[in-house]
C-alpha cells in the first residue's frame, strides 16, 4: 500500500497508519530535524517526550536565552538557534509559545520555509491561528494543533517526558486531507508515541469547545478566588477550608501573561459560555431549596461521571 | 492544676490541655462510652479514628442495619444498638447523620442523656443545629462541631482512620467557656489525637464562613456540570477537557441528598456568597480583555496562594 523509500544512510522505520486501522507500514523517516518554537513547560516536554518515544533526529530549540538555557540543561533539545536559522533547517516547526507569539512567528517564517516542511503549534485557541498560517504559510503546510495537558508551574525546569500521555491532543486541520499527508502522518505518529490520544476537529469547533470545557472553568475558579478574595479577610477562615475549595481554585493560580490572548482570541465563544453559567447561577439562586435545584445536582452528577468514563 | 482523681478499674491517662500552652496534666478519663449515631463516613471513620488514637473504652453504633453492620465489620464500632439505649449509656454522644436528621435526634434525646454527657456533631451548618440544641438539650452540654474533611464516596465501608489528619474541625460554643468544661476539654484532646486542628468560631461566623469556602465552590462545580451537560452532546466533546475541567467538576459528583439540608439551613449565607460571585462573572464578562481582567486574575491568583499557605 505504501511505497517503502530508502536513502542511503537513512534507516526504514516502522509507522502505524494514521487512520487508526491498525496497519503498520514502512516508510522513510521525512522529519528527522525538529525546531522547537518556545522553549517553555510545553515546547520541553514535547522534546524529551520525541527523545523517549525513540527519535533520534535533530532538536533545535528557538527561545529566550533563559528558557533555552534550561532546556538544553534538561536535554529537551541539541542546539540553540535563532529562528529563522532553525526554521531554514527544519522539516517539522513546533510553535509552543504564547497565542500571540504564534502568530507573529507565523507572519515572519513563510520565506524560510523548506517546501515539504510541515509547522504545528499547541496554541490554545485556534481559528485565529489556521486563519494566519493560511494566509501567512504558502509553500509548505500547517496542521494546528492542541495538547490538552499542562502543569501549574510553566517553564522548561518543569518540563516532562510524560506530560502528553493519556492526554488528548486536539488537531485542527483546515480540511481532512490535510490528516493524510506523508508529514501530517508522521506527527500523528510521534503524537500517538508520547502517548497522547489524537482527536480532529475543525478549528471552530475546537475554540466552541474549549471555551466550555477549559475557558469557562478558568474564569469561574478566577471569580471564586477573586469573591473569597475580598469577603475572608481572616487568616482563619482560610483553615475553615476544605479539599474542595483547594480544588475550586487550582486554575485560579494561572498567569494572565497565558490568558489575555485566550480570551482576546475566543472572545464570541468565552462570552457566551460566561452568559450560560451566569444564567445557569441565577437560576440556582433564584430555586435555592426547590426541585429544580434536585434535578440540577442530579444533570450535574451525571455529567461529572460521564466526563470520568 | 488538676486534681489527679483515680477510680478503681479506670487507669489515669496523660491530657494535653486544651488551651494550646504544651501543659500535659493526669485527668481520669470521664469519656468512658462512645454513642455514634450515623455510621455513614464521617461516623464510622470517627470511630476507626478514635481507636487508632488509643481510646480504650466502648464504641456504640446507632444507625441503619446496612451501615452498621458496614460500620461493625470494618471495626469503627463495638456494638450496635438502638438510639435511646445508647444514648442512656454514653458519656459522649457523636451526631455523624444529615443535618435534617441531627435536628430530628437533637428533639429527641434530651430526656435519655445523662447529666455529664457531651454532645457534638459533625453537621455542615451550625447555626439551626446550635440553636436547636439549646432548646432540647437541657441538664446535659452541647458542643456543636464541623470536621473539614470528606470523600467522594459515602458509608463506612470507605471510612477511614486518617480521614480528619491534618483537617480543621471547627468547634461553635455557644459561649467561650463551653470549650473549657471537663468533657469539652477531653473531646478536644481526642480531636487533637485524630490529628485533626481544632478551630473555635460562633455558629453565625461558620455559617458565613463555610457559604464562601464551601457552599459557593460546591454550586459553582454543579452550575459548571449543568451548564457543559446541555452543550457538550458529543461524546469526543468530553476527551477535549483537561485536567481542570476534572478539578472544576469533582463537587459536581456529591449527592443533593445532602446538599438539600445545607442550603435549606443556610439560606441567606448561600443567596449572599451567590449574588458576590454572580456580580463578579458580570464583571469580568463586561471586561473580558481589559485591564480588569488582569487585576482579578492577579487577586485570584494572591488568594489561591494564600489558602496553599
Amino acid at each position: 500500500m505504501f511505497r517503502l523509500r530508502t536513502n542511503a544512510g537513512v534507516s526504514p522505520r516502522f509507522f502505524e497508519s494514521s487512520s487508526g486501522s491498525g496497519a503498520v507500514f514502512y516508510i522513510d523517516p521525512m522529519i528527522e530535524t525538529v525546531a522547537i518554537v518556545g522553549t517553555g513547560l510545553i515546547g520541553a516536554s514535547f522534546g524529551l517526550a520525541l527523545k523517549a518515544a525513540g527519535f533520534d533526529g535533530r532538536i533545535l530549540g528557538v527561545s529566550s536565552p533563559p528558557a533555552l538555557k534550561d532546556a538544553l540543561e534538561r536535554g529537551a533539545i541539541d542546539e540553540a538557534l535563532p529562528l529563522v536559522q532553525a526554521v531554514t533547517r527544519a522539516d517539522l516547526i513546533y510553535l509552543s509559545q504564547t497565542i500571540g507569539r504564534i502568530l507573529e512567528t507565523l507572519r515572519v517564517i513563510g520565506p524560510c520555509l523548506r517546501p515539504e516542511a510541515l509547522v504545528t503549534d499547541a496554541g490554545s485557541t485556534k481559528s485565529r491561528i489556521v486563519e494566519q498560517a493560511r494566509r501567512s504559510i504558502r509553500g509548505a503546510r500547517f496542521l494546528g494543533g492542541h495538547p490538552m495537558t499542562g502543569k501549574e508551574k510553566r517553564g522548561a525546569a518543569e518540563a516532562d517526558a510524560a506530560l502528553f500521555a493519556n492526554r488528548t491532543w486536539i488537531l485542527t486541520p483546515a480540511s481532512p486531507a490535510d490528516l493524510d499527508t506523508p508529514p501530517a502522518r508522521e506527527l500523528l505518529f510521534w503524537i500517538r508515541k508520547t502517548g497522547a490520544i489524537p482527536l480532529a476537529m475543525t478549528p471552530e469547533e475546537h475554540d466552541r469547545v474549549v471555551a466550555l470545557t477549559s475557558h469557562l472553568p478558568q474564569l469561574l475558579s478566577t471569580a471564586l478566588a477573586a469573591t473569597l478574595a475580598t469577603r475572608l479577610s481572616a487568616p482563619e477562615h482560610l483553615k475553615a477550608a476544605g479539599p474542595g475549595l483547594a480544588d475550586m481554585t487550582r486554575l485560579a493560580l494561572s498567569s494572565y501573561d497565558l490568558w489575555g490572548d485566550i480570551l482576546e482570541t475566543n472572545r464570541a465563544a468565552v462570552d457566551s459560555a460566561l452568559a450560560a453559567a451566569i444564567e445557569e447561577l441565577q437560576r440556582l439562586r433564584a430555586g435555592l431549596t426547590s426541585d429544580e435545584m434536585r434535578l440540577a445536582f442530579e444533570t450535574a452528577a451525571a455529567f461529572a461521571s460521564r466526563l470520568r468514563k
